[in-house]
């Protein structure tokens, strides 16, 4: 994937590396702790978070875990091995097939979409779980596109100590990952969450992430107007349905809602940073 | 548990019970749904809620998951079932002991801490797929002397879409429990996190929910200086351990932190209510 130079979306990769891994070591370092532990999945995102990791702490002190289920595409932890291998990063596979199978014993008949869930949610579990043995924090690899229009599992794959990625589109992760030297195999292929064979993102959301961040950035970063988004040739209908996956996923970007009852409500009055206490 | 007539922790019991009923009814509905998911533990908080979520949709709208491992007290379990069949709610048992155990397979020497957590994170997951399935919002249980002293699992028993016990104390869940006429088997036993044979959470933590309460109470809602502390009475170095607690947790009270990179980051610019698009 690529960007025009005189695109809005276009990055200073350098510039960007450089922030994302001074965020990374300062984050880690405020909560008295030098290593990170990320999930690998064989995609862009979660290489150039690896990426990131292994230049700030060094790849001794970053620990990568693939986690395929059985009917994960063998390619992905191929890719997700040379990613490892190429940064000198461990990586540990856990297949996560008898738990999740486990699980659904009881369900024979539950769709993708609860599988799919079930598995984003059993990583974000083993990711932790091994965070606390390995005594480093759990970086997130979700993307600005991704978590603006929800394309991701609440408490699973969304769920992270920090996250490097989370204000970067699908896009400008394609620059960053090229300036990083990441493996062609992995910056090459079509973005997918791997559920099932042949699945890509752009297949299945119905639109190319070129078109959608184009649009993000007009709506989001730029706040246009309907007006403004029509001359700037979005059709309306994609921009309707753009806006209402943001609306209806707010609730996978907020903090669970607590019933207001005293004058200091945890995340309305009662409000500090997330390293307040450190 | 008692809290004095004049204590400041005293609530109105009726008032508190309509104001969070209708927190329930019009949070659930302005998702476009009307019945809620919640695990029942045996204890007295989700027992509250659930209590209250039959209130709030009618029993037949909510579903009780009773999630045990094969060390929990079958006390709980009975309890569980007691305030289900008390409300008249469905209760689901779940044993999620073949999907844990198939996990820990891998690390015969993990510790109770790294199990429990796991157990917690593989409960949160069970409940966000069964609401998937019976069209229903998770509620949280967790209370605001939990909350604030950090006592459970981020993205585990601390994740739920809504929570309407957030902004109470334990000791006015007791008063709220006794209230609501729940079974006196699970208002008059020790609050216990049922990890281990005999566990109970004062005994770990050291200290009771009276003590604590009344310390919370003046350093959180009324703001005390450490002067104003000690005048009232507390321990300075009781206040110390708590104040730190508290800070040491902030992180499990606030979303990951997204690398800033443009000027409409991810709940620091770009951050509107959770039920923004409903």
């Amino acid at each position: 994937m690529t960007v025009s130079s005189s695109s809005p979306l276009r990055i200073d990769a350098p510039l960007v590396e450089w922030i994302l891994v001074g965020f990374l070591r300062e984050e880690v370092a405020s909560a008295g702790l030098s290593r990170a532990v990320l999930g690998l999945s064989g995609g862009i995102d979660s290489a150039v978070a690896c990426a990131l990791a292994a230049r700030a702490f060094g790849p001794e002190h970053v620990l990568a875990l693939c986690m395929p289920y059985r009917s994960s595409d063998p390619g992905s932890e191929r890719d997700a091995r040379a990613v490892a291998s190429a940064l000198g990063v461990r990586c540990d596979v856990v297949d996560i097939t008898p738990q999740v199978d486990a699980y659904f014993a009881r369900f024979p008949d539950a769709d993708s979409l609860r599988r799919g869930n079930k598995m984003a949610r059993e990583r974000m579990s083993i990711l932790y779980d091994r965070s606390a043995e390995f005594r480093g924090l759990v970086i997130g690899t979700s993307n600005k596109t991704e978590l603006l229009l929800g394309y991701g599992t609440l408490f699973g794959d969304m769920a992270s100590a920090i996250n490097p990625l989370g204000d970067l589109y699908k896009t400008q992760i394609f620059q960053l990952a090229r300036h990083l030297g990441l493996p062609e195999s992995v910056v090459g292929k079509a973005p997918s969450a791997d559920l099932w064979e042949g699945q890509t993102d752009e297949a299945e959301m119905g639109f190319t992430y070129e078109a959608v961040d184009r649009l993000l950035w007009d709506l989001v970063e730029r706040r246009f107007s309907e007006a403004e988004l029509a001359v700037a040739g979005h059709d309306p209908a994609f921009v309707a349905r753009v806006r209402r996956m943001i609306a209806k996923s707010q609730f996978k970007r907020r903090m669970p809602l607590i019933a207001k009852l005293s004058d200091r409500t945890i995340n309305a009055d009662f409000r500090y940073p997330r390293d307040w206490g450190t």
